[in-house]
């Protein structure tokens, strides 16, 4: 299959990669490497299995061009900020909203007809019951990068039902695991290598969240993509459990080493307005249609801890 | 209370307009009169109650120039022509996604906090039961109106979440009345103003949603806004019953006296590629807090032919 995955030198893009390469997939990457890593997929690249468009999908005319050919489209790009909404508001806006309505109109226009889509477990918003199945509603986005995956998911649903594009929406849990680019793990890791003696922790930490591995994640793409074939599939990808932000910082300075920094709480029920503080997604119709994960939470946490700290370096 | 109304000069938004002059209200209207008509407010531009703002929603600049000293706004402003985007598909991304996102900015810009947004019954999309209450989910709207009524919502509560605004989300049944400037009773008033002897209808005719009377959902508006203090309020706006496209036609065949007109139908389930044939709004909350409606939509439907023939004249 010739598959075009947009941000695919970025975290999650570059696992999936290694996985569609590894089945025998021809990829088409676009990636304007604002967060991605060009050495994440080099090898690909230098096999000729993966050929890179170096482009914005905010841009229409880079996603058409990116298009032709392609039988399914992977759209993992975004912003991968989402405290950046609380000081620039149109980023979200540009690059998740107007950017996958780029791809969903660019594939009309190629006749390209199925697409799998990164959602988010924020789409839910803040006062859905843990955990939270797909089926709850209504969705209320707190954040700018909440607002732009809902609003994701109602045009790429849109052209499902007007335009005959079949889809497959994931509303992920936090995704972490190595060459992670961005999110609470990685920002702790610099944080100590800035300053061991200290970690500083936005919020009060008593923040819990599930965290999903990243090769878990993009084996649950995957799997879900081959065992279901509705118009519109959309599935939840999480783990079991939860972790408390508190539990992360503790793992990070156990496996930096740092073990006299001190852990210093910045107050709050949240680490920014728009963030949520309790979040884990019901999983069953994950598992019910036959997947599982490897990691749980923790051992997720422990596992991309140490990767990072190899990545990053101390 | 001095208010801003988008598309003022509308259909729904000159009803409003009239409730909110006679209690009292001092109202700002921008509107670019694409489907609006200045007739429809003249009286109260004439009386000093209403300022028009001749701008477009969709022009940032002209958003924050109406926005200074507002307190309340109404943003009902939108592509009235779901149809449309089965072949022009950036109108509604455009007139609707963006054009709220500089609403909710300017408000933050301009420290205003309260908004009412006119979403729609389209945004649970086709598979929703019936009748459809404000907790069903997943909604995956099939049209690009839909979609961005949907994208429209998670701006304004993610704005909440993150900016502290206030909302009031309505999701109307389909609106009729006077004034109407679009919609199956006016475009059956005009095929058959054009053509007395038949009447085309899209779809089969068993196309079955409910209706509500402008006037209704204009009293329902300010009944909630009144009676609910949350930081999101959601609230589905309809009617008790359905009526057939079947029946539509019957009834304005019956009130233009074009009895003799073969009603000839296209065929298909449905009107046009993101039509919903069938549509309720489950309407128990806004019951619970203590609105109901005077008409029904067959009542509605007859009283909103009547007062089109006589606006538009056969």
């Amino acid at each position: 299959m010739r598959a075009l995955v947009t941000g695919g030198a970025g975290f999650i893009g570059s696992h999936l990669i290694d996985r569609l390469v590894s089945r025998g997939d021809t990829v088409v990457v676009i990636d304007n490497l604002s967060s991605g890593n060009l050495d994440f997929i080099q090898n690909h690249i230098d096999s000729g299995k993966v050929s890179l468009v170096r482009g914005d999908i905010t841009n229409y005319q880079d996603v058409l061009s990116a298009m032709s050919g392609i039988e399914c489209v992977f759209h993992l790009a975004a912003n991968p900020d989402i405290r950046l909404g609380t000081k620039i508001t149109d980023t979200d806006l540009k690059q998740g909203t107007i950017a996958t309505y780029n791809i969903v109109e660019a594939m009309r226009i190629e006749g390209v007809k199925k697409i799998a889509f990164a959602s988010s477990s924020v789409v839910y918003g803040e006062d859905a019951p843990m955990p939270t199945p797909e089926n709850h509603g209504p969705c209320l986005p707190i954040s700018l990068y909440g607002a732009s995956k809902q609003a994701g998911e109602g045009l790429i649903s849109s052209w499902v039902g007007t335009f005959g594009l079949q889809a497959w929406i994931f509303r992920f849990a936090n995704i972490i695991g190595t060459r992670g680019t961005h999110g609470v793990i990685f920002d702790f890791i610099h944080k100590l290598k800035a300053d061991p003696s200290r970690l500083e922790v936005l919020g009060n930490g008593l923040q819990e969240k599930s965290y999903m591995e990243v090769g878990d994640c993009v084996d649950g793409i995957l799997h879900v993509m081959a065992n279901s074939n509705d118009s519109v599939n959309l599935f939840n990808l999480g783990s079991h459990d939860t972790a408390s932000v508190r539990r992360i910082a503790e793992i990070v300075v156990e496996e930096t080493g740092c073990t006299g920094a001190s852990i210093e709480y910045t107050g709050g029920d949240r680490g920014w307005a728009g963030d949520i503080p309790r979040a884990m997604l019901a999983i069953d119709k994950m598992l019910e249609i036959g997947f599982d994960v490897n990691y749980n939470s923790e051992d997720a946490i422990r596992h991309t801890a140490r990767a990072l700290i190899d990545e990053i370096g101390l």
